[in-house]
């Protein structure tokens, strides 16, 4: 087994060896250029090392790993045109950079280059991830629909908000280590419950971002405090902020999720007050911990040694004790 | 074997079994519309077709044809929010009629459905299968991408317009009668060669769209006659006018497509009578019997019977002689 800044350092050789700089380049430019924005890479790196704790060298898992981050970075490329963002890791996006059409087409390309990743694999192991890896990716579809559906929603429930993040979010990260063992070929049981895992723990991991955009430490965390709460956008502790609130609190939360202020310092303190007064901040907290734990109890029943279940511990725990 | 009529028929038929009215509605709603409003559908047939030609019953035939029929609307939807187009078989588009990021996402939801008709075939047909169309789908991106390129360039050849219009139109012909070889596990150099015969069938069916834009009977041709012409658009005829042209005719064409008039009559007659002086409409038919006939030669070499051989040249003969 190797550390997680070793399989970051594989992958990202690994990327700079394959030639992305075809024609036309008015293609594969904005290709290049987003792949090299970089990103934190957990799902690649969730590919390898679950390649490697089910007996595989992680070697044979870079053509698959690469193929999920690239579709990662396809489903980027297309969520910053629909939700009209300017940037992406502090750099301009695609469509701002080149133009809408532009955005489109190279999103398209790159979804196609991660199937012929797959390609490389004999045709047993290739039928299996194709076949997970459009299963996962039409579910990101629907997730990211869902998502922009529940902008003109109301009545959105915690169960359909839990349901769009599992989609969005939590199924590439589940696939991602599910590939791991389907390429070492461990047990579909194996396969199951890794899958399992990675899904908890990805909806954990969403469910974090939603806390920490509101209650993160401004001097560590990546984004804007409080940007989900300038966007009005529907979290999870919104979702539960209303579902405690008493009636005043309700109008006071509808009323500052109504409006867009230039000054929106008193806008974010009022509402993390709500956050908190309602105990949907304890709430959000409580269910980070429970996909945690589910996760974990999960990672028991691996037919795996102990010192690979902590392995893969260790590396929940970091992911939820992160501050970015 | 066969008649045409009849593979419409089963083939819409097929579609009609389809669910794809699932959940988020706003994502497949969409897909569900474009998918409706039909076309000539003879991507998809010559799949069936094709398959039966070497000896498979084309039932076997039906999920490829659809993901065939299903990756050329994906192309569709998007390259209609690429061109901005508001119409599409006579009815609104998809960003026209919903949004631009329905468009965006429903597409790509297409393409990922596309791929899944596959998994109904045995690995190794499978894999054939994917590997095939995903060349070939990135080849379409590529091509649709020199397509975008061309508008900004004054400096295109005929090489890179014939290469555009083999990458955006004809390979995915080539590819629909290729994986009715594959399904019907003909021999690889009876793949081989019914791709080239689509390839070159695929290029002289593009070339003779850009003839009957310009020369078509407005009684039976579909599209506005001369739609071309007015957007001025870089066709086969326009760059072989520019090549045969004499300094005066040059400069009326290059006049003539830099001018966007309100009343597009006299340009239309004025450009078409450029495009005949300079001999630049005899040169695309000659263009189109040529592919036509690289098409039929390489028809010759297939190992089937002759009078199987007489459907294919039968059915390439109807397409080039279609008036629409």
């Amino acid at each position: 087994m190797h550390s997680i800044t070793q399989y970051q350092d594989y992958f990202k050789d690994y990327l700079a060896t394959q030639k992305i700089n075809r024609q036309p380049k008015s293609l594969y430019d904005p290709i290049s250029y987003f792949l090299t924005l970089g990103g934190k890479r957990i799902r690649p790196i969730l590919t390898l090392m679950t390649a490697e704790i089910f007996g595989a060298d992680y070697k044979k898992a870079l053509p698959a790993a690469l193929a999920v981050e690239f579709f990662h970075n396809f489903s980027l490329i297309h969520d910053d045109i629909m939700d009209d963002a300017p940037l992406r890791r502090g750099h301009e996006t695609v469509h701002e950079k080149w133009d809408i059409n532009t955005g489109i087409l190279s999103g398209d390309a790159l979804l196609i280059l991660a199937y012929q990743y797959f390609e490389q694999y004999e045709p047993a192991i290739f039928r299996n991830l194709a076949q997970l890896f459009s299963q996962t990716a039409i579910q990101v579809c629907e997730g990211q629909q869902w998502d922009v559906d529940f902008e003109n929603n109301d009545q959105v429930t915690i169960p359909q908000y839990i349901k769009m993040i599992e989609y969005k979010t939590a199924v590439l990260v589940a696939a991602a280590m599910k590939m791991g063992g389907i390429i070492a070929q461990t047990s579909t049981e194996n396969c199951d419950l890794i899958y399992d895992f990675g899904l908890n723990l990805g909806l954990a991991f969403q469910l974090q971002d939603d806390y920490l955009d509101a209650f993160g430490d401004p001097l560590t965390f990546g984004k804007q405090v409080g940007g989900d709460i300038i966007e009005n956008k529907k979290t999870y502790l919104y979702l539960k902020a209303l579902e405690f609130s008493t009636t005043a609190q309700r109008e006071e939360l509808s009323h500052l999720f109504s409006i867009k202020p230039a000054d929106t310092t008193d806008k974010i303190t009022s509402v993390k007050n709500v956050f908190i007064k309602t105990g949907a901040s304890t709430a959000t907290q409580e269910a980070i911990g429970d996909y945690t734990l589910k996760a974990f109890q999960t990672l028991e029943k691996l037919n795996i040694s102990e010192d690979k279940k902590a392995i893969l511990k260790k590396f929940g725990e970091n992911l939820m004790n992160r501050k970015v």
